[in-house]
């Protein structure tokens, strides 16, 4: 146990990774056994204390016809980087962005582009922000999983443990 | 355009990516002028093509308790590509995978470490299955946001386009 | 297909790699089964569209006594790549310019240096231009062939499908 | 000088990298101050010393449809470099292929994939032939021009100087 | 606070840190305001846990007229990674191994030479193990100080505060 | 031998590698058949040479709760090197500092983040102080050893002999 | 042939290199079948032409005494990089400097460092001059061969044949 | 003062150092104001020793038409790292072989290749001698000079202090 979340926040949190639009509280209270109520407030604190953050539609960008769906590996000077990391969200086209705890590459950002020239213009815009482009490679597939240590040692934990 | 997806899946897929559990199918059909059946036909041919893989809860992890939340590189010999990129979502951990089109540093997989022996439970597992571990770095933050390129040109787009 | 090619430009690119000199409109025309005045309209278009650069001879630079055929890997600025790239043609002794989607090694030059002294001169070009100059080596062969995609999936593609 | 070409070999040459299809024996003469025949006679000499290897049209590919162009450098084994160059030649999809004089990035291979899936067969196809794929790039752009060294320090040279 | 450590824990840890060899648990004692009785219990506490591994001479060995001493790095195959942190331990020359949670570069070992041959032999030894050497540089200085996190947000702490 | 410590020197300091705390001097002159005075001079002489530069506790800070131990390599210019190893040595956070003889990758600093924003903070101090941060990794493991040096080829030396 | 060496230079240059301090001038007349006068003819006008650029001895330099014998990689600005090779000359403790032809690690300097201090100067002076300090190295060991190529296709050359 | 080289030798050295062919004993013994015969003495003990390796002839060999002068950076396996820059020697083209304490690039070689056959010959050969080509570059000028080392902290030192 970590003190900051308890085996029903585990529970819930796994839920919600496996599908989050189509379970509903009380699908989730059922699978625990509490009340959907407590399954509501539980999340409502999850979002509130900012442990959830949202709830993302998983899109295959090829399928979807953008075959220059892009990976771009930047570096930010170390003293900008979480504030550089929130500026590249701004750049049109960019999807995503993970900022790495390292002194280069260290940013990490998911992008797509129309053409050719849309691809240069988000690398320009990055540039112009003050990150410095290392890489940029294609992603030709992604796969999201729920995190198992949610499940704990317990894969089949009862409902009502919440100590 | 591009032939796959219309301006009515692109404002679909637009809504979903801003909140993809609390946007129901009514909210969106209400947003773009459109009938909630015809919303939810639509989001179900995208999820039958493909196009939409599912839906996730995007977590905090430190936040959560978990500060060895990492990014594990890795590189699959290019032949076994696609399949060890699907044979690490199995390792106990793992909680996204992506592909990237290249020789080298062709794996990225997320991963969470309960402590140092778990994440080196987890470089020897993905290392097990053929995959050679080239760089782990912790990840700082995350941030997740749509893609303005379903807006199109017209940012306001007009209800009833289903050109 | 894909929407700007149609299979006679795919069949007349095709024989104009193979040989782009030797090759007549007639010639052409008589393997496809169209009118040489057709082909001549078709090479007319590809040309003002910007989709045919042009003609090259292609030159084994060794053989013709210039044993210091070089490539040299530069990383340009991301928002003068497209620029420098076209500036480094003026370079006397640059045979080729690539520009790479990349932050790093992204403009790819061709150049023959005389002797020691020219490549010198080159490399200092280039620098005094704004590239920076990553590394150089040696060209020891080069072999162009015809993109077997304008075959189609029908490599013995009938004259007269001008769909 | 340099033994190997002499003043006409490379006023022809330079007028044939300007543009290999549309200038004839009869244009190149003319320029020179040369027979048409005597031309005819030297670009024969030259094809079959294996100095003129070939002619070929040069396709801006993103423009016509093909946004993957893309540059794949491997590393062959340094013995077998030469041959696996060659083969390369043979994978569908491939378009160019360098050999470099180096150990490692010995083989830059250009090749275009209609879509991920064409592209992953190239990397698995180059892969099997025993090279190493290290890096994989998106070609934005390219330009040849001819090898200004061919117009000699006298870039108005006279005719009939063939000393 | 963690869980593991308490206050008094990390003060007795930072007087440690400071002269592990001339400060007597009676000085920490007088330092912190207990009887020296528990600070040695808390001491052989520590050591029983594995908390404290040991306590060394820190000498400069160039002073010590041992020009070549040198950091080595190795890469060990992920799964053999602990193991062979221990192996190294066992050659001859040897003075520190670090164990990095990577998968290149995860082997750092500081070893002396006494000459080129003593050198060479280590990184041997080293290879004869299953290690990859990666690079060699010498150490030019090296300093230790104390985790000033020990000192706790109240770096004037008081005694008796064992909460 | 090597002309600025004589044997008994090194069976000193070997001890002291062994345990640096609880060998007294009295243990030490018994070990080697010296007095316990003439240890305790030789000690005092080898801490005013500088090469003594301190005793310090060996610490497992993953055990300790403290699993965001961290190396963190950086570049200093080559003229600043020793400044800059020195003044690491301030910030917060920071256990143990290595300077290595060469231009890139010079200062290998320890480090302790109690979480991920500690860490981030000690990566934006060291840039403040003129670092070039270029990786952080995760410690797995350390572990120290005697110099076997110190032991010469007789490993079973006699007391006595101060040649 | 190459048109600058002839097979009489070629042979004097072979002698040269096996043993450039004793043997005379004489010993390769009579090795090479010419008189003395005419060897001694050809090495002045091989010195006036800068093709024979002196004679040095080889020492082993860590048999002498100095294992901190290393090799200095550096990067030049490429517009700088032979007046910096020049300049390097000058640096205390520099034996060698090698130029080589590409953008970065294109000044390779051999130098001797009698302590850490010293090496530690030559890298600091180095970077004074303007360049870039890549890596240092210690060398192991070096050899030097006559280049076999004087020796041409026959190796057992008949004297007289100056054709 | 190192314990292997007097001041005498140094001298010698540096005489030799300057103009290994040009420079008597007796000029040297001049010099620095001892017998001819001591010098000889001195020189062959050097020789004897293996201090002094051998006598070279420095070629510049792009003046002596020969532009493919190149280093060739290899690996070896460290275990055989020694056996194989011996083996180096062996191979036709090659001048030079260093050998540096490292586990990659580990091998420099400088050869000659008369032509792109022959510096692939020189490739292959190396390879099969069980190194990894890792780079090859041209070298574009090298520059040797004495060792300033030896002429000590006295530029001046006078004769006779054979201490």
């Amino acid at each position: 146990m970590n003190g900051r979340l308890d085996e029903v926040d585990k529970m819930i949190l796994f839920e919600l990774q496996k599908n989050a639009r189509d379970t509903s509280s009380n699908d989730i209270a059922e699978q625990i056994g509490l009340s959907a109520s407590t399954v509501r407030n539980r999340i409502s604190k999850l979002e509130e204390q900012g442990i959830i953050r949202g709830y993302h539609v998983d899109i295959d960008y090829e399928r979807a016809g953008y075959p220059l769906y892009t990976k771009i590996i930047c570096t930010a000077p170390i003293d900008q980087r979480e504030e550089l990391a929130e500026s590249a969200m701004e750049v049109r086209g960019v999807t995503a962005v993970r900022e790495i705890m390292t002194g280069e590459r260290n940013i990490y950002v998911n992008a797509i582009g129309e053409d050719h020239d849309e691809l240069s213009r988000i690398g320009r815009e990055l540039t112009d922000l003050g990150l410095t482009v290392v890489d940029e490679q294609l992603i030709r597939d992604e796969f999201v999983c729920p995190f198992h240590g949610f499940l704990g040692e317990h894969p089949d934990c009862l409902p009502g443990d919440e100590s």
